[in-house]
């Protein structure tokens, strides 16, 4: 069977999962949707696929599935109303940037009995599989601290900031996933340090450019994360985890793996800069177990829960800034 | 302007580089050669180009270019056939096992006019190739010595072995031409020492599995090669460029960039296994470049000439084996 | 001139400072103190020193200086006691487990202008001295975030464990002098969060085996310390600076450098695997920089304030994880 | 047991071994000898041993031992006339220039039952013992290729190559010891081919900058080593040995563990610049290897006739690029 898929979408995110989608044995892309005809025009020109409103998208019969990369605000209505046209549903994360809303949208894909993937993409970087296998086959032991450091090369533009959540709900997202990924237990309490260090116009938006977060289970694991916008030497992204056996660790993908040594030492190349680079095999996994779980009836490897948990997360932690404590994670949930 | 390949031979060079021709932007697959239809059909099923016989695709209006990927002895003929035709052609190594076969090749390309890559695919490899880099910038100085380490993982088939023309001219050859085009000045003496060491059945067929290569140049400049047909850890591919002012080293490729620490030590990944899997790059990047030098009408960056040179240099290594001496490229040219 | 030392105590620590003293020009062991007569008589074994009490060392015109190695709670009284008589003072960290009698210490030194250093001994490993020199000379720019990774192999006995005043004044109090010196500001608020995960006794006694804490300054900066008291592959002592500019880490120090690579990977060796191996260079440097100061008349390095301070974030660290809250510096001091 | 020792000559080698011999439990500085008042009053300052002239040494009845670190061409009469007098001799490399001279020599050490060990200190360089360990563990496997890169950061003074026999007697003579001890088996043929390209007055004296020299033995296995007057990024000193099971590999070591990241990209230290430095614990450890053997009546670790085979090996290196053929080493003996 051949997963025939619509992309809402084609931005930056929309093109990355195109090229995934059209490079998926078992998946086919059939049509694109975006307001910016140029940008569909771009996928329909690459790929060789329809081009077709949102709507026409939902009436198709030739489509089976969708990958949602319009802006957030949008993610919750689609996601409703897809799933209860039947189609199957990748969606970018965030599900939507407010808890209330996520709920709603859960309550009805519950009810639509739909089938929706949040596209954490780590989960599916080879190397943090490689982490995680490492884990589950006990090699590690029982887990007791990790440690994520994850640093953007750069700011993004301040109108993206603006409607981005702040950098919780958009950047540390990711690395709260990983977190309750790894950690294997549920977070309890939430513990958030911000600063605005690399721009005050990000301070002067709402937002900090500089986080570490402390997260803790009951038991009493923890998990440290570790955020900027600025890291001159690349996008750096790191995981350690360690167990009571032993300590697994992720470590950067550099741009090459030359190094030129002289009288003033051993350089090597700078890190790769770009989400785009550093996870191109993570995006192409994701999509490829989305069409193995849909084909094969299976469960999604991520869901909408794990979605609504990373973001309740994101929400402790911006309480925990404000407050200056420890925040359970019931507060906000 | 678009550039219509037709790929002989469907084996397993043929998918890789059907797969190159397929994902570089200005190539086009519009037909594929191979005896074996099952073979055939597959590329076609993957990229959705015609089947057809080499004859037929020597008089096809439709095909620019050719990709040579049938077997070594069938090599030169179609350089010579397909060049007559007029058609651009890229032909994997080596034009022949005998060099009076590839210099009666060479005149007739030459005659002909023909525009023929010789396929050295670590050329475009994207470390070997800032490896270069850093030379022609200067950035090392004067280049004094250059060390070559290449290690199968393991030995091919028996009767792969009997056909290749030994190590030399099948494995060597590859680390002859990256030796020559890094020393930036041509090689006058070869001495090489070869045994057997890995599988007594290679030296029953007469081959060696074991080799180390001093190559000198006239100013004394020096490159040594050292190559085994078994690495247990996996494709070990490095280079090293020792110049005036610096040295430039490019490192292995691991399978991951994950490490376990336990109490025994940090362990890492295996070296990526296979020429495939490792030069994956590089195979997109010689058949870009190849696209890029027929459309702008530019120099081919690697020629029947250096096919030419890497042979005698193979040449004059299995003369040096036999009779323990440095042997003079002219002795054999 | 040369600075004539005696060493209060025979112990692990005192052979470690007889042997720096010993070792280091300008510098002269003239007697050692312990109660256990065996202890005292290794050392003047090996060095050719007398064996003195600790009242006739008060009173020795040919000693100049002592290192203070005896336990803890001795030590505030015998600075006070060896500064009223006009010797200078090494004394291993801490000062006091109080910070009542630290402070009054401090007092009692003043009045007795008192030479008095603190054996913070990792300010002078030679890599986090580079680390700091970078720091100093620019080339990471603005300091945004301090992560340091301080694990030991395993746990101290129980009895160890029942004096030491617990993890955070015990082992984190390295990383809290760290943090400060590499902050370059002072630490405004401390977030503390602990657990016992590796071994039930050491909950039993009141204290943790695994902690993470975030310090922070007035404008923002912050500092990550994270400790474990197992670490299966060896002492783990990482420190890592980013600055707006560049980051700088310090790596860890394996056993050897040898890698064996087979079909299961490459494997290294654990790390060092004790504090006296892994800083030993740290602990010869800071006998060197006491002797420097004390004959050059300078400003010694660390000071009884440094040991005050980094008391004082241990007592807000604990403050922390009994309240669930960043807990201000100014509320413990 | 206490083994006292003489030191005959103060210079930079003798100074670095009077250094092991007084840290070395079991055993004792006793004297001093050297034509150069000043350099032997600094070792006297320095461990306070007695000046003595060598023949004092050579009736000293207080004297076990001698370490000999005087100029090369004494180094065969003093071990001659040492092994008379019954001491045990511990001689710098090498024994002599002339392999007719350290033939006879040998035999006179022989009449007189003499102890003689032969300073080849890389032997017991802790890394270098751990590759040697895990050959004799069988953890490789067989022995199939050994690879030394063995590269001096700068060429020494002219008058010091002038004396010193040339870069195959002097500065190769450690690798060929090194290479036979890691093969396991002795070396049948050399092939050696040597330039001078980094300064033209090292060729003026008749010597070479740079060298590639491959060794074989009798069933085949190989080794390659090669040399360079001039590292601008320090004193590389790396081994490797290819085994039928797995590779192990001594790595460099850098002058600290501190990296710098930044847009540029990764940046570690140059390497230890000096062989003193790099070679501090191999100095030290050998000193007391010798003292154990001597102790403990047990056989050196290494002799005079591994100071005869490593000259050999030089000998037929020096022969090998006159005649650009491999030399077998039964022409030289």
């Amino acid at each position: 069977m051949t997963l025939r898929f619509a992309i809402l979408g084609a931005g930056r995110i929309g093109q990355v999962h195109a090229r995934a989608v059209a490079g998926t044995p078992g998946a086919k892309l059939t049509a694109i949707a975006d307001p910016v005809a140029k940008a569909a025009e771009a996928v329909q020109a690459a790929y060789g696929c329809d081009i077709r409103s949102i709507d026409a998208i939902l009436a198709s019969t030739d489509v089976d599935a969708v990958v949602i990369c319009t802006p957030t605000d949008t993610h919750a209505d689609l996601i409703e109303r897809f799933t209860a046209a039947g189609k199957a549903v990748f969606c970018e994360k965030p599900v939507d940037l407010s808890l209330a809303r996520v709920k709603a949208c859960l309550a009805t894909v519950s009810a639509n009995k739909g089938k929706v993937m949040v596209g954490f993409n780590r989960r599916f970087d080879p190397d943090f599989m490689a982490v995680k296998a490492a884990i589950d086959a006990g090699t590690i032991g029982d887990v007791e601290m990790v440690t994520i450091t994850s640093r953007d090369p750069g700011a993004p533009p301040a109108d993206y900031i603006t409607r981005s959540g702040g950098i919780f709900r958009d950047m540390t997202i990711h690395d709260f996933d990983m977190a309750r990924w790894l950690l294997g237990e549920e977070v309890e309490s939430v513990f958030a340090s911000a600063s605005v260090l690399t721009d005050k116009k990000i301070g002067e938006l709402g937002d900090f450019d500089s986080a570490n977060v402390i997260l803790r289970t009951a038991s009493g694991k923890q998990a440290i994360i570790t955020n900027t916008r600025r890291a001159t030497y690349g996008y750096d992204q790191r995981i350690e985890v360690l167990g009571s056996k032993a300590m697994v660790q992720a470590e950067n993908h550099g741009t090459n793996r030359v190094v030129v040594a002289d009288a003033a030492g051993f350089h090597a190349a700078p890190l790769l800069n770009f989400f785009m680079t550093r996870y191109i095999a993570a995006y192409a996994n994701e999509i490829a177990a989305f069409v193995a779980s849909v084909n094969g009836g299976t469960a999604l490897p991520t869901t909408t829960h794990d979605g609504l948990m990373a973001l309740a997360l994101a929400e402790a932690a911006l309480k925990s800034v404000a407050e200056g404590r420890a925040v359970k994670v019931t507060e906000v949930l």
